[in-house]
């Protein structure tokens, strides 16, 4: 059984955090879930719905795996020095530290990224990447994997990078009922990024 | 601008709700988002992460269109007859009522889909059917749109649902937009359904 704590903000980006949840949830007796946050109570999304998070950051820093999402609140996070604190403690006790769209962004200004490939998001690209030169930014891909940390590209791709995540960590056996239980054809490739080119990045 | 009401049940389901969310809530300039449910708090979805709820079901029903989830919630749901008259109520001054996955069955139970075709999640596919033996139930179908009813199958089929919803109500255009935004390879056919063979329907 794995943990993982998903750090919400102010403007997360609602898909960025439950569709790689609805996957990793599909599999109870595999991983759990904690909402983290810097306070206890409703945290609003980009689009509006606000989630309900029991667990504060000052609270923990011992999971097993870490998501951070994406969405406008990253603009304002990569100068809140708490949480990019917490990001560093948290991922070095991890196996896992995920980051999906621009959470990649908070990742790379934590410093967590350096010397290592990521991708993030393909319409902020060039924010998030100012964020760290020390990075190697990758352009085309759905997500990226580099020992530890794993990136994916912008909204959705969470879902298909959890979906790889699984069969990593549980079984491809897994990773394809998941798929199939919540009806999503998924991308399986890594490499699949049609929209690196559609957004003009290649 | 239309106004999106999303009932939430305890044991809803992550994914049959925030994906739709996602594809409406990029498009502020034309849809707003208010979920709903008995009470006002913490509402438990399936998986676990809980959604903060303002707006009880006593208070309105005048939306412009209605969002039901599936989720094991929906199976106690059926039996909750003041849930089931504020569907009758508020479907009838809605344009358009939604359901995603098991969602059906509620609408099912309300008798909202009688007459009509409709379509629900593969794998409980047997169980929403026997809510109602007045609908004509399309086995075989990512959504399936009558009149102002609008099914999707299974959890993500949601998102492509929504996708086709904001090009009859909004263009095709931002239908595209909204999805390469949410770098989403959508499945524009209503007919796409390789999940309906899978699970043994056809």
């Amino acid at each position: 059984m794995r943990e993982i704590a998903v750090v919400l903000f102010p403007g997360f980006e609602l898909l960025d955090v439950f569709g790689p949840l609805e996957m990793f949830g599909i599999n109870p007796e595999a991983f759990s879930i904690t909402l983290v946050a810097e306070t206890v109570g409703a945290v609003a999304s980009n689009q509006g719905p606000k989630s309900w998070v029991e667990t504060r950051l000052e609270d923990r820093d011992d999971y097993d795996m870490i998501l951070v999402p994406g969405g406008r609140g990253t603009r304002t996070q990569v100068g809140n020095e708490p949480l990019l604190n917490w990001l560093k403690s948290a991922s070095e006790k991890a196996e896992i530290t995920t980051s999906v769209c621009t959470g990649a962004g908070l990742l790379a200004k934590a410093g967590l990224l350096d010397g290592r490939k990521a991708t993030t998001n393909k319409i902020s690209f060039d924010w998030v990447q100012s964020q760290s030169d020390q990075v190697h930014w990758v352009k085309e891909a759905r997500w990226v994997e580099d020992g530890a940390f794993w990136t994916s590209s912008g909204v959705s791709a969470g879902i298909d990078m959890s979906l790889a995540l699984i069969e990593h960590l549980v079984s491809e056996e897994v990773a394809t009922q998941t798929a199939l239980y919540s009806e999503y054809e998924r991308h399986a490739d890594a490499g699949w990024d049609p929209f690196a080119k559609i957004h003009g990045l290649v």
